[in-house]
This record gives structure tokens, sequence and C-alpha cells, in this order.
């Protein structure tokens, strides 16, 4: 069976990524979760994974490390990871490669911390043209292939590439427009993300780094994690 | 036939990827470059890439955005993208994509200038630590796969991705070992790369911001390129 090698579930968008994909596929593994260590995660996670980073995945001998690499692994080895006609698969290619190394401000303004709810003061410029982009690129998934999900019918990866943002649009209570916010409620409601929230709220760490990088955007108004 | 727009040959690191790669593997393309432009390149960009950035490949209608999704698009339509094997095809995309979002310090402190030569005076220590990564996952391929090339006998798009690094490292005579350095020779001696280098050489543009990002490297030895 597949082990994926993740971090704390509050935290770690880029272990949700492939997490979420396997779950709703229900491609079955064995989930090894290794919580941040402010001193030296990438000490304790070259454990597993060569690059010292989460998401990894074990089949067998061989490791994948990288959340995109991962998803490809699995596309070659079960249905439904990406759509099956072409233009939408280029598509949803794409969109999984734009964000695999791009909205910048978006991932470091508004970091994945799932269980706290942030006001943004004053977002920056970089952060409004993220949010920009991200609004036209889901609308244009949403329309050109019929929904409800961003390349179709069916959730497929890039749906999971973009379910770390459903959770920073809640916590950080970012403003879009009607149809992102329905396609955020839509991924939200999926049982993955409602099983992925839950345990995220009772984990017992906290990681100092994580913490004030979500404080810094702004004003503290909840914590809805269970005490520690 | 595939339309690849790229930018300028001489800064432009992630143009040289997929350009690289359909050069090698003999895939006909017509390039079409637009330079930087130091005050609106995001909007000329837009022009042909929803994302304002480059590479985009342009198939009829199609656009294919961000050189790992291009790659991907590829290689459902042409042989020797990805190795034939499992193993080394996993490898290959797990480097690919650690490249992708990864190698910052090596990206932000020794940016891809063709022509310059700089010597690095104080490497910082991130610098360090991603040439020591980097040094790592070469001597990991070259040895499992057997070489010459990163995933095995033939070139495929795991060097096509690490190509910059080679004009990085000429350009800023990084310190590498000898195995790694016989990689860069390697990559260097492409028919592709050198076309590719003598383009660059031979462009009349200059792009200020990123002159000035490749001169905080250090100390200005040479300039190869022909007076603009």
């Amino acid at each position: 069976m597949y082990r994926l090698h993740i971090a704390n579930k509050n935290y770690s968008s880029w272990s949700l990524r492939p997490w979420l994909l396997m779950r709703e596929l229900e491609i079955p593994f064995e989930e090894r979760l290794t919580p941040f260590d402010a001193d030296s995660s990438w000490v304790s996670f070259r454990a597993f994974s060569p690059t010292g980073k989460v998401p990894c995945l074990i089949d067998e001998e061989l490791a994948v490390w990288d959340s995109l690499a991962i998803v490809e692994y699995l596309a070659e080895r079960h249905a439904g990871v990406w759509p099956e006609q072409s233009q939408p698969r280029a598509w949803a290619r794409s969109a999984c490669a734009e964000m695999h190394s791009g909205f910048g401000a978006l991932r470091s303004e508004c970091p994945m911390n799932c269980g706290l709810r942030v006001r943004v003061t004053s977002p920056s410029t970089p952060l409004q043209h993220d949010l920009a982009r991200l609004e036209e690129l889901w609308q244009q998934g949403l329309e050109a292939f019929g929904g409800p999900f961003l390349a179709g019918a069916a959730f497929s990866a890039v749906d999971a590439f973009f379910a770390p943002v459903a959770f920073r649009v809640q916590g950080f209570d970012l403003a879009l427009g009607p149809g992102a916010h329905a396609y955020v409620e839509r991924l939200l409601a999926l049982p993955g993300m409602r099983d992925w929230y839950r345990a995220a709220l009772a984990e017992p760490w906290r990681d100092e780094p994580h913490e004030r990088e979500t404080l810094s955007a702004g004003e503290r108004l909840a914590d809805h994690r269970h005490a520690p």
C-alpha cells in the first residue's frame, strides 16, 4: 500500500493536496504524519523525504517527492486523477503548475492555518493581484468545462491543488465574487475536506513560525482549535 | 505547428526549458520571442499567455502555460519526453517538480544571464544549501540510472529543467564537484544549448532589473555579449 508522509493538517497546505486527491478518489494509502519542528523539520523530514519537505509518497522502495510529481505518478496508475478529455486535462495541468510555482503573495501573506480566523487589514497589491488572477482562472475553468468542479463534472487533481485556497478564503475571509465563493463552499463540503478540517482542529501542536506568519496578516478574530 | 512563446534568450531560464526539450527531441515548433519590458512585461505577455508569463505553448487554439504543464502536454504526444521506465520517470518528475518550486536561493541570487561572468563573493547559506542539494540530486540520478543524462542514457525533460543551471554554473563559476561539473559540460555541449547561447549573446536588449540582479551577486568579470 502507498504510504503518504504529511505534516500538520492545520498548517501543511502542500500535504493536503495529494491527501485529498487520494481520499476523494478512494485510492488506499497509509497516512504518516510528522509534525513541524520549528528547529529542525528539515532534519526530521529527511528521514523519509529527499528534499526534507512534505508531502512524500512511498510506493514499495520508491520515493516520489513533491505534490505535482505524486499527482502524475498516481495518474499513471488510477483513473480520475486528470480529466479524460485532452483539453480540460491540459488546462488542469497548466492551472496546477501555475499554483505550484505562483500565487506567492497569497501563500505567504495568507498561510493556511485551518483553525484560525484573521481579518486581513490591508491586503497588499500583490495579494490583490493574486486574488484577481485566482478568480479569473476559476471562472475560466468553471465556464469552459461546465462545472461544478474546475475541470468539469468530476473532482480531479486541479481541485485538490486549489483546496488549500478554500481554507485560506475561509480563514482570512478573502473577498471573492459569488461564483468563486460557491466553488470554495463546494470544496469545503467535500467529505475529505471535512475530515481534514476536523483533524486539524484536534491537533495538539502549535508551530510558532506558522502562528506568527498567520497573525501578521491582520487582526485575530477567533481560534476554533481545541485546547492543546 | 506548435507555437512557443518565449522571452529573451539571455535571461529567460523558464523559456529555455521547453525550447531545449523540443529542439533536442526534434519536435517542430515556431518560436515567438517577446523581449522583457522593465515596465510592462506582464501587460505585453498577457496578449498570448493567461498568466502574463513565459513560456506559453500554443497548439491550434489551446494555450498551455507553464513549463511543467507544457512538458506533460508534449509527453502525451511525443516519445522521449520522459524516460520509458517507470522508476526513472518518477524520479525525473520529482526532480523537475523540485526545481519548479524550489532552489529559490540559486534562482534569485544567481539569475540566468548567459553572457555575463560574475564572481560570487560571498555565497549565502541558502545558496550553499541549494548547491549541496543540487549536487546530491544530480549524483543520485547519474548513479541510479547510469548516465550520462540525469535519468539515463537519453536526454529527457529533467535535463531540460536543469539546463538553465548549467548557464548559471558557467556564469557565476559556482563550485561543484567533478561529477556535477562534467554533467554541466555535457549540457553546455548540446547543439540546442550552443544555439541558444549564441542567440543570447547576439540579442540587442538589456533589461535593467535582470542586469542589476545579476551584478548584485558579486564582482563583474566579463560580458561576452555583442554590443547592442
